[in-house]
């Protein structure tokens, strides 16, 4: 492909781009396809001669749109709002022409500065202190599990055996609620799920301080030694929060790691009024949350922010000869900073998502969305036969249709099957979930296109389908 | 940013593209910047107000141009070849704009279909057997941390206490020769550095089978249990390939885990005449190599094949209520195939660019860059003062200036001066690094636009500032 042909394709494509995301509501938001029907349309064996590229366009209609779920569509309710705004694709495309690597300041000294200046623009919007620092992650799950490595090492002393032979073992704390990540990353960094603590919670599903003390008690006891807690600020299943002041009160006493997992809902705290939900923030260690949810850049930036980062960086740190540059000493090489060694310029997308939004455009469409949900969760609350079956505290609302006369396992039955329905009726996609061993109907509202009329036609293709359930 | 301002500023971003990388050869190549010189020209706080998006494109050429160092550019030779087409550009922009979540079949099945498929493709063009499975990972460094957990797990059983309080110490191999992820991985497994044997290597700078025989020996006589060896095909610092096949004898007997790190040399396997060098792979349990190198695809797109996907699947799943789905049962959920949880559509830009080169128009480019390559050395031999000192196996040339009468270390301090000299004057852009405790030039050859002529303008520049030093 020469200049002028990416100029012509690159054109088209960023105009079926704005086709697509205008004609998105006119779409089924969950892909209808069975499995393997898009595979079946792909040759078996590699294009041995080129020169496709013009067919590029007409395979994206053909043969990725109809196996696509629209996570930008307004009626998208499920998992969580995975905003890519406008801006964010021109970062994004951006940094691909640029087709740089920020493993090392020297690589492009603009990926890494850029990077220090907006990730320190996020701490100060979601109203952390200076004594933080922030570095661009891919996801939560790997921050998470960086997280769980650097109290691993800070606990063991960066023992050269690791984790071999060790005299006592390490053990992990986190609620019975919180993300899938925790265990994922115990299990990777090698203590074993066994030693991992899942702790009870109270009725708004946070997790219960008294049983952490006591759980941690019983370790010592036991000859263990308490590494880390993960405290969760906004739990995936119902946005509930982990009392982070308390806990830290815990951790502080023992020298136990802290990290607070924020993945969807630290984005709220770029509002000031919702920032007592994670009080006590400032006394943990470590802490993700992801921009590439609900705050509007495209996947994958995680922001990943730490109180030492000289510990992360011994963490994470190699040293070879071929990567060594003249100025190593007085700049920030971000490769040592995680898992990765190459990098992405993804600070560009949140740049140009901030320049183009500001932080005031943002707060506007999140207070949206809380509106948006408070709406709905009172609409379920005053229909009969409907619940909320957990508190909302963001944008998330659960419900639950419980008509009278309908126990389980009939009623849990009936609520999967209106989910189905919804689903693969394409006018909205939301996520059937579990609360308490009972199904129930998880509503995610703050895709940037989603209005009250959205919700309030989600609300009304709810109750057509339990009726006709 | 509404539709019409992004299809004006889409456009005007491609063409932003194309002008840059029509004009790369004009800059220089790696970015002169003092540290702190970007981080000073924007403002220490985020913007409260938006509406800059129209400054974009200005931005770009102020304040991200000057602290580029150029990887598409013709005198690009430092490193690794990070060969970012315009197909694969154009990938990424369709990637980010159509905004979806792989991490799930049901969350698009495109993205994991059309995945499924390219990455057999990729299978195929290495020549590699039907018993391999691919997956994308993001980078080299995450997929061997993966195969040494699958490692671990294997060798363990999946213990439930992890590797605390196991009754022996789990061992991995690699020659000294051996990527410094491969130390990173095993230290964030867990398995603690002082269980990392470092292998001594040939004159070839190949790991040596007898002595690994004889580490695992020893290990095994001390009672510690070996796990894993990871092999190299093609060093980072001389692109030397440890002998695979004789490799596997020892792993086989031993039943220990075989991982190949192909990083950069597995897209010489498009190639049928480079295969031998990797002879044996097929006994390998697991392979990492990266088509966001040499192949053409933009960062970051690595491959990561093994035999035992459902091994895999163990180790890395998970499966929370709020992840479930109908069609789980017949269907591949990528996210329980690596450490992250969510993922880009990131087999649309390995697609586009397959579509626009073929494999055949693949193969022309990689055969002009072993030839390059190839000329380089022999005109580094014929010269007087300068040495080839290691062989020349694919696009890398380690060269040395070597003049009578000047010993070390003054001789190696010239040649850092060297590496210095061409590197500040910004005409190409080459890596130092050291070779048996002594400085050398490491010449890598394969940017896209890389041709004979920019080879020779190098050659004349080292000679350059040879005489200059």
């Amino acid at each position: 492909m020469d200049a002028a042909q990416f100029r012509r394709l690159g054109h088209a494509l960023v105009d079926w781009i704005a086709d697509y995301r205008e004609g998105l509501a006119a779409r089924p938001v969950m892909s209808p396809v069975e499995p393997g029907a898009i595979k079946a349309r792909l040759p078996a064996a590699p294009p041995e001669h080129g020169g496709a590229a013009d067919e590029l366009i007409a395979r994206l209609d053909a043969d990725v749109l109809p196996g696509i779920t629209h996570w930008n569509h307004p009626a998208f309710f499920a998992y969580f709002p995975s905003v890519t705004s406008y801006a964010s694709v021109l970062g994004d495309l951006a940094c691909a022409g640029l087709g740089v690597q920020g493993m090392s300041w020297q690589t492009s000294p603009a990926a890494t500065e850029i990077e220090e200046v907006v990730m320190d623009w996020l701490r100060q919007m979601v109203g952390l202190s200076g004594a933080w620092t922030g570095v661009i992650h891919d996801t939560a799950s790997t921050a998470t599990l960086t997280a769980v490595i650097c109290a691993r090492e800070r606990r063991s002393g960066f023992a050269p055996a690791g984790l071999q032979r060790a005299a006592a073992a390490l053990t992990v704390y986190a609620s019975s609620e919180a993300h899938s990540s925790v265990e994922k990353a115990v299990r990777l960094a090698g203590l074993g799920k066994a030693n991992l603590r899942l702790i009870p919670t109270d009725a708004r599903r946070a997790l219960r301080v008294d049983a952490l003390a006591d759980a941690i008690d019983r370790d010592l006891a036991a000859g263990l030694v308490p590494c880390a807690v993960v405290a969760t600020a906004g739990t995936t299943n119902t946005t509930a929060f982990d009392p982070i002041d308390a806990i830290a009160e815990i951790t502080e006493r023992h020298a136990i790691w802290l990290h607070v997992d924020a993945a969807m809902a630290g984005t709220a705290m770029v509002l000031p009024e919702c920032r007592a939900l994670w009080h006590g923030i400032e006394r943990a260690d470590s802490l993700v949350w992801n921009p590439h949810k609900w705050l509007g850049v495209g996947f994958d930036l995680s922001a990943y922010h730490c109180r030492d980062p000289q510990h992360l960086i011994r963490v994470m740190g190699t040293n070879p000869a071929v990567l060594r540059t003249p100025h190593d000493g007085e700049v920030s090489n971000f490769r040592d900073w995680h898992i990765q060694l190459g990098r992405r310029f993804r600070a560009l997308k949140l740049w140009f998502y901030l320049m183009d939004q500001g932080v005031e455009g943002i707060r506007v469409r999140l207070r949206r969305d809380l509106a948006n949900a408070q709406w709905l969760a009172a609409e379920v609350r005053a229909a009969p036969d409907w619940q909320v079956v957990a508190p909302v505290v963001l944008q998330t609302v659960c419900v639950r249709h419980a008509p009278a006369g309908v126990d389980e396992p009939e009623r849990s039955a009936r609520n999967l099957a209106i989910a189905d329905r919804i689903n693969r009726g394409g006018r909205a996609y939301l996520t059937p979930s579990v609360l308490d061993g009972a199904q129930i109907l998880r509503v995610s509202i703050g895709a940037e296109r989603t209005e009250r009329e959205h919700v309030a036609a989600l609300w009304a293709a709810l109750r057509e389908a339990a009726a006709a359930t």
